[in-house]
């Protein structure tokens, strides 16, 4: 493979460029007119604007981007993760215009992408999954004799939603039968198909997912697991590997099962299984995702492989380049995900320009962004601004890695998730491992966090509010104690917009 | 310990300050005049100016820097490397006014620190040492006899000399006598300490250099290796752990002998055994360094120890963290030396403005630097930008790392060694691993460089040349195959000046 069209923008086609660059192979980046300035248009060998925003006039337009590949003697396209990467259809056009497409089957995609179809792939396999029916419920009192059989809370899933959307808890039976039809209606107007399931509500579920690898030699691998149970709005925002619950036979165990999966719809690249994982220490297969994900550089830092570059070795038909017994996990690793949202109001984009932007630097820390300062943020997309992952000998020391890192960050213009992720890193709950996918409805409360806060924010904040004033301070050689930037960064920021 | 002074500037001062703050750590920084702006100064808890440049009127101050740590309740003090770092009076005078020294005793250092002394020191030790006298030479017909028996080459070197300053090679026996009294009126004169010893001349020797740390209950551990032999001007440019050529059975020989090393001065704290290592194999032990190297972090980053954190627990009693057998060495790190000089021109100092500086991010990559863009390089220090390290798999994928992401560097205003690490690192010698510390003198030619460098260089930096081009190529949609920016911009970094 010489020439690698990223079919995607900001941080994730900056980092498949990264490591095509270090392959020796050329990039072409695709961009709207939004994303102009933008990184990744700047580092590519070639970039050509494809549209306006928003993505369906650019990013999802198959047949333009496939045309452009061809005239540009591109022979592989990486997906990079949302957009494109798990439409199968783009494959196909991919194949069919004699260009490799790095990552899974159609085929395995369509199953994967079906939680029914999904279901029906690892019937074969031992793979445990939460109670509940195997196919699409379409009669009502079926659907409430299951729904006994399994007992409450049960929820109801839309077949083709995800991410948290159409998903409804139903904790009495005798709401069940008007609950269903609603999510059925509902999966119908969203979805474009009104199938749903059933199954047994996990309570207290921590959000547990595999990395795995298979090349086109029916090689497997599995590489350990990331922990994202850390979420808003049903999004992850903080995630970890190893999980500070998994002990290495339960490891084990998943990643088996995990590879199992992959088997069950001969999956070939990245993929990572998705497992829901109880109180009990039980886990239930919950969904394959079959492209690189966002936390993946979590897993990189505690493995060493560079993901990104096995993709492209398996989409050109080699072996994955190692043994599963070559794999051990190294330290303990931390993502952050920086996005322009206000978690004080219900993490609402926050977008604008970044007028100020630093990112930390120093041992153990690994960035991963798409802006500049002086960027706009566009409102076309999705408004995370950096990825920040740091690496350390132990967890505890990963955590204060990670505080610190935040606290270098240097931001303004923009309201960010970064004072959450400090203040959830640093909760008691995080610490002690102690905590499930329900962290911020249980944790997260803006007004008391606002009222905790140390009193002298309103001090620092004013020191710190404008310019001159820290011009000021810079230039003084009076021996003062520093306001503790932890405190006075957000605050700051929300006070200079 | 609660709040530590660092007295020393520019990146180390702000490495230390990262793992003072993820221990909780507050911290002091001290600056000269010219350093106001530095990124160190604002990073700190306090920070105090404490007198002009040079470093004689400022951070060599051993009384004011101790009056002011005292007034400031500090109660440990980090030397970082250079400056006093390794002055057995300041550690002295630290431990007088009742302060912690983070780092070894100044008995240690003063027994490392010469030459004679620690020959002395590791006699009852099994330590290779290359052939040649024990004790100072002062008898010329004494020194010929020895110098016969060891067989020429001969290396004279000033007792009190180090870093390639007071050495002299003399190749025939009849130039012996003439160049010995040379030798020692120079050392006279350069030193205060005309003593010198002579020793057999290790033809293509390699640098190569263990970790070591010890603590006050008597373990002591090795960190394995760095290779250190890529040099100009006698001092180290590129850094990488492991070495290419050592054996694991080499590894625990010379890990082992450093451990004794460090055993025969009761060392505590980190510091670095370094070794010449010969063609076949054998290997010398040279000196140690009895404070943190500049080339720490490839150690950090294939052992994920924090090696300040380290040093500080040790300084406050600890133990070290860890045991010999849970170390074990992940991938292959590089650490390239950004210096503000021009490898075309002897690499003599360029310093200046920085106009324009950004730095590498992405998988793999750590940096660690002491500016930010706009800032001037003091005349008055050591003119180190910053430092690049990267880790991957192997050391291959490390290389190839190395170069993407000095790739990555934007920097203007200032001539730096980065186009020559990036040649030194994909020269044949280099990634065959064929190479020793002669590496410059052999295969560095600036204008055979030049002559061989891609003929669209000039195009490029044509192109390159104002920063109105770099903007239209930006804004233009029309697809354009990229200039290489591995070829242009260092050429352009040339032509802005």
């Amino acid at each position: 493979m010489n020439k690698i069209l990223v079919a995607n923008r900001g941080e994730i086609a900056l980092r498949v460029m990264r490591t095509c660059r270090e392959m020796g192979i050329k990039t072409v980046a695709i961009f709207s007119e939004a994303d102009r300035n933008a990184p990744f248009v700047q580092f590519a060998d070639q970039s050509v604007c494809i549209g306006p925003p928003p993505s369906n006039e650019s990013y999802l337009k198959i047949n333009e981007i496939i045309d452009l590949a061809k005239e540009l003697n591109v022979d592989g396209i990486h997906p990079g993760y949302g957009f494109l990467s798990e439409n199968p259809e783009f494959v196909n056009a991919v194949e069919k215009a004699g260009l490799t497409f790095i990552g899974p089957s159609a085929e395995a995609m369509k199953i994967m992408g079906s939680k029914l179809a999904a279901k029906a792939a690892v019937k074969k396999y031992d793979i445990p999954l939460v109670p509940g029916t195997d196919e699409a419920v379409d009669d009502i009192d079926e659907a409430k004799k299951i729904a006994g059989e399994i007992g409450f809370p049960i929820l109801i899933k839309a077949s083709a939603g995800g991410g948290g959307k159409g998903m409804r808890i139903v904790e009495e039976e005798n709401e069940f039968e008007s609950q269903l039809k609603m999510a059925v209606s509902e999966a119908e107007s969203s979805f474009g198909d009104g199938s749903v399931f059933i199954e047994r509500y996990v309570k207290g579920p921590r959000h547990i997912e595999i990395q795995v690898l298979a090349d086109k030699h029916g090689n497997y691998r599995h590489l350990f697991e990331r922990e994202c149970s850390i979420q808003r709005r049903h999004q992850k925002v903080i995630e970890e590997a190893p999980s500070a619950v998994l002990t290495d036979a339960k490891r084990e165990e998943m990643g088996q099962c995990a590879i199992d999966v992959a088997k069950s719809c001969d999956y070939v690249g990245a993929g990572t299984v998705e497992f829901l994982y109880d109180a009990n220490d039980n886990f239930y297969f919950l969904e394959m995702n079959t492209r690189l994900q966002v936390e993946h550089p979590v897993t990189e830092l505690i493995t060493g492989v560079d993901l990104v570059r096995e993709q492209i070795n398996i989409a050109r038909g080699e072996k994955v380049s190692f043994e599963q017994d070559d794999l051990s996990i190294h330290g303990h690793a931390l993502e952050a995900r920086v996005y322009a949202e206000d978690p004080m109001n219900n993490f609402l984009p926050d977008i604008g320009k970044l007028l100020t932007y630093r990112s930390p630097e120093g041992p153990g820390i690994r960035v991963d962004d798409g802006f500049v300062e002086g960027m706009d943020i566009p409102i076309y997309y999705d408004p995370m601004i950096s990825k920040l992952s740091v690496h350390a000998r132990t967890r505890d020391e990963a955590i204060d890695r990670l505080v610190r890192a935040i606290d270098e960050y240097r931001i303004s213009g923009v309201t960010t998730t970064m004072e959450f992720c400090k203040y959830a890193v640093q909760h008691e709950a995080f610490r002690s491992g102690n905590f499930d996918t329900h962290f911020v409805k249980e944790h997260w409360n803006p007004e008391e966090f606002e009222q905790q806060s140390d009193p002298a924010i309103e001090k620092v904040a004013a020191i710190f509010g404008t310019r001159a004033a820290i011009e000021n301070r810079r230039k003084s050689t009076v021996t003062a104690e520093n306001d503790n930037p932890s405190v006075s960064k957000w605050k700051t920021n929300r006070l200079r917009k």
